[in-house]
């Protein structure tokens, strides 16, 4: 049911939009979710998806009501190039949780941890979208594995700090915990991380 | 109404017993919950539930359905120095997790994150019965400090490879892990962490 794209009805149908984009994220995920797909659902045209939000990503930031853009602060991160990018991340990581808007990404938390379609989708918005973005823009080897050790600490940074509320993390500085975590992101954004398949380390466990 | 501590009843007052410490537990946390209360409650003499279960320790264990004593596992971790250490956990940790007993860690996670009661009981287990124990045994400064670090970074590493399986980390073997996140572990147990108020730091940020 395509619509004209003018004003009259258009609040109704950016209501239906977000609606047919959270069911369409949460059940295909990220990547395989299409603003076709989603326009359908919501009856309108295509056209209208991307006057309205102007892009996938943004569409996504929408219905999730994220607080921010993440992609937003990509630049500031890496423009300064590699050295500190780890303590800059971890900065502005913690800047935004702490931040008046961020209070309710505790609840994006609980929906990652207790929903398979939520993590999903979130694991393919933060993965493309954010990090991919980060390590892509460092134009070195195996992204993907440096974007999920990157994420892994991100998470349970943010899970000891405002979910388990573990001292001294919780009451730390973003300039501190930037100190104390920053250099270990360094690592997984520069380091020679070893070899894919370690068979010479393998075996020397127990 | 203590009980003689013989046979006829006790597996009954077992499950008091159990169920009882699930509820202590859960509403005053692992550090307040004392032995006394629990009996109190399930109705039986302190000493029966130290005879059943030996310790609050070992009491918390059973209640709470873990596959394993992870305090079992630090003389292993620690014995042979610190060097290591970091790689030695994080095999161990994944070992764990990986095998029959650990797949229902899963849920544990999940309703750390849902629930603040099973939050702080876990936290403070966590803490002090096995990365408290950890960092203790290493004779270093700033203990809780190094313990809720390396919380930060084997919690968030279970959340991507168990919950969110984020590749590569979802499938890569316990060794590889063991190469990639070890030495991170092993920054947190030992280096230089900065001062705890670096009011220098501050500001260097925006």
């Amino acid at each position: 049911m395509p619509r004209s794209g003018r004003r009259p009805g258009q609040s109704g149908s950016r209501e239906k939009i977000i609606a047919a984009a959270r069911s369409h994220f949460a059940k295909d995920g990220y990547d395989h979710a299409t603003v076709r797909a989603i326009a359908t659902t919501a009856r309108v045209d295509p056209a209208l998806v991307l006057h309205f939000f102007g892009s996938k990503h943004d569409l996504f930031v929408a219905a999730m009501e994220l607080p921010f853009d993440p992609s937003k602060f990509i630049p500031e991160i890496v423009a300064p190039g590699v050295d500190g990018l780890g303590e800059r991340l971890v900065r502005r990581f913690i800047g935004v949780w702490d931040s008046r808007e961020g209070r309710h990404l505790v609840g994006l938390i609980r929906s990652v941890v207790s929903h398979e379609g939520a993590a999903k989708m979130m694991r393919e918005f933060f993965t493309h979208a954010v990090l991919g973005k980060i390590v892509s823009s460092l134009d070195i080897s195996d992204p993907e594995r440096r974007a999920s050790l990157v994420a892994s600490q991100l998470f349970g940074l943010a899970v000891v700090r405002y979910v388990m509320k573990l001292e001294p993390i919780a009451s730390a500085t973003p300039d501190e915990l930037a100190t104390w975590v920053g250099p270990n992101l360094q690592r997984y954004f520069t380091a020679d991380l070893g070899t894919l398949a370690p068979q010479v380390v393998r075996g020397s466990g127990r």
